[in-house]
Formats: structure tokens, sequence, C-alpha cells
């Protein structure tokens, strides 16, 4: 039997996701701004042979400065706009997948079904689209509004939001366009649809005035968790992204939108489910483990009393060396709980906590040889929590760097990962269906 | 005394703009899908040294199939969208500007500002954006609307629109960005400025979520020619598109709007007036009419009755090259008036009718040599009725092909257009301001 092959994207937003790695002497901290460092980072992955690249985002700064002070020492401010940079990229590779974030709570859908048709043209087909319907307050003020949507109104209008958007892209049949010159027609007119949708929250008659993407549809990508995300997983995704520390959790997860499938008249391969992997690797465990322990000596205190802020309040004026003090007023009662626990079992003072807390973000971390990795790897895998990874690097381009240098032919050595590009397009890398139009 | 240098935009959408032009042997018919096309068409343009390109847009089929069957036979229905285009552009051309329409009655401020900030970035200070409030229902429609914005009302928007746009490009000073590694401080907390915006139309917190432009602000291009378009363009905007086929109105326009300038502040060479060329040029005189001729006969009826549908109605069922009937219903009747005025004058028949209607479509035509075309760019530059001219290809990419071969060098032996590119970014190419922060 041969054996069960990886799939690999790359979250490539910004400089890496470890907190302190912009002070890092090798990472550029000025990249965020910077299409070279992009354009050098999906080369790279494009040279490991990775299915596509992820730009995830938000529509504004999320981040509040607390405690006062810690704002100014992140790095999570500034950066490209994804959409514009992902047209850029398509320009400077010519394999490699290229997905991108779009709210469907501060969006209309006639631009977003024309930037990404766009793009899809633009690259050849390597296009996709991660479905998401944002999650904070200050994305809510920059678009008119005091508060986001609540939960239940949010799904409702992503949904609809993901159906006119496909009705759009399937406005012109794939071979409308004859454009014969002597006989001077340009279109075949039983080749145009127009959508006329009008629903509770969008009214958008169409049609689209690109042509049908290259790939039918981009891929589309689903970052939700709960059973309203699963749900739009099962009836519309082609790759879920997904956070899990725990195998059994993945596996649980696995299980529940795979079994979906079938309902939605899908074969269970024709959804990828993709866990984040923060993988640090060196040839040794050694040096590994140095690099980690490097990292994390960056975080400045007051960064990483950001990552508690949440659950704990301000820690700032206790001595950052000495014991987690039962905070008097917790944000998050429950969360609070969770961190109070582990910082007693394990006798970590306030620095140990944030430097746990900070770590990951939810995404599974690995630190060790490239046989490690990779091991830890096929163990998700072979085990049926995952079938491949958003690979989420500390930092950048470094962490891209590393993974392909040492982790892609480990993995090849293997057998469990390509040796060249299948396919022209991300579809058909991904090895997931081109869809056909509504129409045909 | 130095001669008054000429600036030049390229409008390059689609396959240019003759109604036949598709049609053409040397034109590539899917060529508005093709980001080949247009890198190919922006390329020869910066070896030319034009100031910018410039991508015209609506959100929507504008078309309607009137008469039946001449949608079908008309190429302008799709095409890339422009903003993703722009940032493709980007990365396969290093001098020229980039510019490109957005609107203000179906977009959000903090999309567009992010986007075209981005652009600025990608492209290293060569973004510039085309302000416009949209015109056709067949918009309204794709944007949750039954109706298009009544004139006050959008007029309103733009002017709120652009106030928070350039607000938020000043959220970050431009040396707010210390990213000082050893301290662990990432911006300079009193670099940041929050918009808060809260006005009739928009709700906008901010900040931006991108360093401020290259160019402080993109450049503002206007093409707006009411009173209200007016008074945005010498408010706000570096540039304006205009539309004059006689030098007396581009004088009185030009003269018009200079003389707000002083108002805001504002000095004479600070707003460039650019009204739009269609220039058709060869060699000899013979051959540009040949050229025009041979594009003219490409016009398929029904295409051509589609430009006097709307002040004419339906002349199908007439015969082509008989005489214009008056119509039973003209749709607009001042304009069918002039119409008819005019074929009466010239003894025309329905096809000299669409025909003459068809060409230019409100452009300045001049079709001949090299030398006639420099005379008649010198004419209204000297008069004081332009400041340079926005170039409408009849054809791409040969029209800007033969301009930049034969044009540029007539207009450069003459002394009045640069041999090589003055700055780095647009706004020094065009010899406009860079706007300071409202912080500064
Ligand atoms: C790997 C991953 C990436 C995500 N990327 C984004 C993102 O870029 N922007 C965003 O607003 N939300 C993002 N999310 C959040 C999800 O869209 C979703 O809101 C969250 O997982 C909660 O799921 P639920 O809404 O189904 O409860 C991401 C989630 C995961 C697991
Ligand atoms: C050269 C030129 C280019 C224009 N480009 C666009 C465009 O791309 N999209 C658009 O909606 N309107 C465009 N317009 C229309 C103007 O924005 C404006 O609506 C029109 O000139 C009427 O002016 P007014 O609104 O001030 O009466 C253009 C006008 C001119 C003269």
């Amino acid at each position: 039997m041969s054996k069960r092959q990886i799939k690999l994207g790359l979250s490539m937003r910004q400089l890496g996701y470890h907190a302190g790695g912009w002070r890092h002497p090798a990472v550029p901290a000025d990249g965020a701004m910077r299409i070279a460092h992009f354009a050098h980072i999906a080369q790279t992955a494009e040279r490991g042979l990775f299915d596509m690249v992820f730009l995830a985002d938000g529509l504004g700064l999320r981040q509040r400065d607390n405690p006062p002070g810690s704002l100014a020492r992140s790095d999570r401010n500034v950066e490209l706009e994804p959409l514009t940079m992902l047209a850029a990229l398509a320009m400077v590779t010519s394999h490699i997948g290229l997905v991108a974030t779009a709210s469907t709570s501060y969006n209309e859908p006639f631009h977003i079904a024309r930037k990404f048709a766009s793009i899809d043209h633009i690259s050849g087909g390597r296009a996709g689209w991660n479905i998401v319907t944002s999650w904070s307050e200050e994305e809510a003020w920059n678009f008119n509004r005091d508060r986001h949507f609540d939960y239940d109104e949010r799904y409702d209008r992503a949904a609809e939001f993901v159906e006119v958007t496909k009705g759009l892209w399937d406005s012109w049949d794939q071979d409308a366009f004859v454009r014969d010159k002597a006989e001077g027609l340009f279109f075949r007119p039983d080749g145009l649809h127009v959508l006329n949708h009008a629903g509770p929250h969008f009214q958008v008659r169409g049609p689209l005035t690109v042509e049908r993407p290259v790939q039918g549809y981009p891929v589309l990508v689903q970052a939700g968790s709960s059973e309203a995300g699963q749900e739009i997983a099962a009836a519309s995704a082609d790759v879920c992204f997904v956070a899990h520390t725990d195998l059994g959790d993945a596996q649980a997860y696995y299980r529940s939108v795979k079994s979906k499938l079938a309902r939605h008249g899908r074969d269970e391969d024709a959804l990828k489910i993709l866990p984040g992997l923060l993988a640090i690797v060196a040839p040794t465990e050694a040096e590994a483990r140095n690099k980690y322990e490097e990292l994390q000596a960056l975080i400045h205190p007051l960064v990483g009393l950001a990552h508690v802020y949440g659950p704990m309040g301000d820690l700032s004026a206790y001595p950052i060396d000495g014991p987690v003090p039962v905070p008097n007023d917790p944000q998050h009662r429950s969360r609070a709980k969770v961190l109070l626990d582990m910082a007693a079992r394990n006798n970590w003072t306030i620095r140990d906590l944030y430097l746990a807390a900070s770590m990951g973000r939810g995404h599974r971390t690995v630190i060790g040889t490239p046989g490690q990795v990779a091991d830890a790897m096929q163990e998700w895998v072979d085990g049926r929590g995952a079938d491949g990874f958003n690979i989420i690097p500390a930092t950048l381009p470094g962490g891209i760097e590393d993974f392909v240098d040492l982790v892609v032919p480990e993995l090849q050595d293997r057998g469990v990962y390509r040796t060249v590009y299948e396919g022209a397009t991300l579809r058909e890398n991904l090895g997931v269906p081109r869809p056909a139009s509504r129409h045909a």
C-alpha cells in the first residue's frame, strides 16, 4: 500500500509567529511592509514544493495597549494588504498556491468574487480564499459599527455570502467566450447567466465581469471550528485550517468534519484538514532547543504580559521573576483558572507563565531534528488526525528556509511528500476536484 | 524660456477604446483576461517614459442588450480587476505610475485606504487612485440597492470618503517605526494617531494597518466635470482627467479648475489637467487614415446601433445604408435632436451615424502623422487647455506601440517631453508635491 502523502501550507504572515522574533538578528524587522520579504518566503516555500502559502488577516489593529507600553513593543501592527500582495506574488512564483483571508462580515460578495477570480486568472489557477467571519470589536469600529455582529448573524451572513460568491463565479460558462473575429461574436449569449440573487443579507444581480475562474472556483479554505464553521466546511470548503495540540482532539475533529461530507454528496478526500504546526528544527535536538530558548529570551516582559492580559488582567506591577499572583479582577475567570492551575503545578514565575502562554498560540509545537519533526507529522497523518499541515514559522524567512532545507528532504526520503508538483493549479496539487458550474 | 513640458498617461482598459478593435487581426481578443497583455502594454508605456498607466472601472456590466444581439458582439464584458492588476504590474515595471479607479459609492474607506497604501508600498511610490462616484444603475444592483445614489448624496459621500481615507493614511508618522531590536521598541507611541472619525456616512476608528504611503498619499485623480467634481479636484486632486473635443471648452475648464486652487492654499502647478486624446498615428497621413477606416469597418452593425440606442432607440429594423429615420420614441429627446441635425446636415446613413457616434466617445480624436499629433498636443498645452494628455488608444497593444515608437521621439526632438524619468515616485515624475501628514 502506498504511504499517505502529506499536504503542506505555509502561514506567512508578517515576520513569523513568535512574539520576540522580530528582535532576532536574522529577522528583517521591516519585512512586513516589503514585498521582497514575502517574495523570498513564497519562492522558498515553492522550492520546498509546498501546496500553498497562506495569509491570515484582520481588518484593524486588534491589539489594545494592555498593559500600557506593550503595543509599541509588538510587531503586529502594519503589513501589506493580502489581496494586493497575492497578485504581486503571482508574478514572481509559478507553481505554489496563493491563499488569502477575507472576511464575510466586512466585505461585499461582488468585490470578493471579482478580486479572487482576478487573482485566479493572474496566477493561472493558484488562488485560494480563507473564509472567515472576523472576531474583534476593533474590526467592527472600522466599518461603521459599534459592535461586531453576533455569532448567529455573522455565520448566517457568511453562508449567504459564499453562495452569492459562487453564483457570481458561475456567471459565464467556461466556453462562453468564442471571440469569433470573422462573425463578430464575442460570447455565446446562452453562456451568460445573470444571478439575480435576493436574500436576507445581500441583493446582487450579477453577472460578474470576470471570466469563470481557471479553477472553476478558487480553493475555498475554512478555519471555523464550531458547529456552524464545520457545516460551512462540509458544504463548501476544500481545505480546513485548525489548531490542535492533542492528537485525540485532532482525530475527533477530523472524524466529525469528514463524516459530514457524504451528506453533501462529497468524497472524503475532497476536503483536506490541515492543523497548524509550529516547528523549530535544527540538525540536532540541542541546537533546536537553543534556537527556541534564544527566541523566548527576546520576548519583552510587557509583550509577554500582553499575552496573559486577557485572562489575568494587568500583572505589570508584580516582580516578573516572582510567583504568579491570584488576580484581583480576572477578565476571564475560567481561562484564568487554567493558567493558575498550570502555574501552581509547575511552580512557574510570571515570566514562565507568559513564556508558556505566548508559545504556539493554540497550535501544536514541535522542537527537534528533521527526523523528529517528520515523525510528529507522520504520527498525525497516519493516525487520521490530519491530511497535512499548515506550517506556522516562529520567524521569517528563517522558519521556512530551515523547514525546506531540513524537513522536506526527510519527508521525501520517507516517500510521504512529492518530489515534483503534480499539477498546474492549486486544486490539482491538493488533489481536490474542480467544481462544475451550476449551469453545466 | 523653456518649453512647456507634456505629461502623459495611458488609459489601458481592455483591448483599447475602438468598438470594433477586438476584431482586428493584430488585437489579442482574449487580452483583457490575461496579465501578460497588460504587462506588455505597461512596459511599452514605460519604455515611452509615460508618467502613468490608468485603469478605468465599473462595478458591473453596464451595457444592456440593446438592440438585442449587440451585447454578445461587444468586448466590454470581462476583464481583470484593477487593484489586483496594479499590484501584479508593480512587479514587472519599475518607473511608471499605476493608477486605478475605485468608486466611493460602493466601497468602504478602510479597504480603499489599505489597498492603495499597500500598492504604493509594493510599487515603491507609484500608486494613484482615480476617485469616481459611479454612474449606472447596473452597479447599484450588485451592491444591495435598487437604484444608484442621487447626485448630491453621492458627491457628499465622496467628499467624506476622501477625507476619511486621507485620515487613515496619516495614521502613522513617517518615522514612527524605529524597530529598535536592542530596546525592544517597534514604534514610537507618539507616532500613532487614531482617527476616530464619525460623520454622516462613515464611522471609522482606525488606525490603518499599513505604514504611511511612500508618497504620503497615493496620487489622487479626479474625473468629474460638474461643479461638485471640480470642487473635489481643487481641494484634493493631483490630476484631473477630462474629455473635451474643443480647445475653447478645454481652456474654460482649465481656467475654472486652476482658479479654484488658491482658495485651498494650493499652487497652480500642483494639479495637472489631462484631457483624453485618441490618436491614430502612422508615418504618413494616408496610412493613418487607412488604419482608421480599417477599424471603422470592423464595427458590427448591432454594436454600432448600440452606440446610438441611448438617444435614438432601436434602429435595427431600418436599412443600415438608408437614411436616418426620425425615431418614434426617442429615449433622450435633446440628444436625439443633436444627432438628427448632424445627420441631416451631412446627409448621413444610419451606418454613417453610428460610425461617427462611436468614435472617441467625447474625447478629442487626432488622425495623422507623428508631426501632426505632436502639433495637436502642443497647441492645447501651449494654449493652456491642458498640462498633458490621457492617451486613449484605439486598440491595444498596437495603439501604445505606435505612440511610443512614432510620437514620443517627435515630442522629445521638440524638447517638450522627458528623455529620462526625473524621479522615483509618480509624484516626483508628475511634479506634484508630496502631502505632509496632518500631524506633522
Ligand atoms: C489556523 C487558523 C487561522 C485563522 N485565521 C483567521 C484569520 O486570518 N482572520 C480571522 O478573522 N480569523 C481567523 N481564524 C479564526 C476563525 O475564522 C474562527 O473565527 C475561529 O476559529 C473560531 O471558530 P468559530 O467561529 O467556528 O467558533 C483562524 C482560525 C484558525 C484555526
Ligand atoms: C477620462 C474620464 C475617465 C473616467 N473614468 C471613470 C471610471 O473609470 N469609472 C467611473 O465610474 N466613472 C468614470 N468617469 C466618470 C466621472 O467619474 C464622472 O462621473 C463623469 O465625468 C461625470 O462628472 P460629474 O459626476 O462631475 O457630473 C470618467 C470620466 C472621464 C472624463
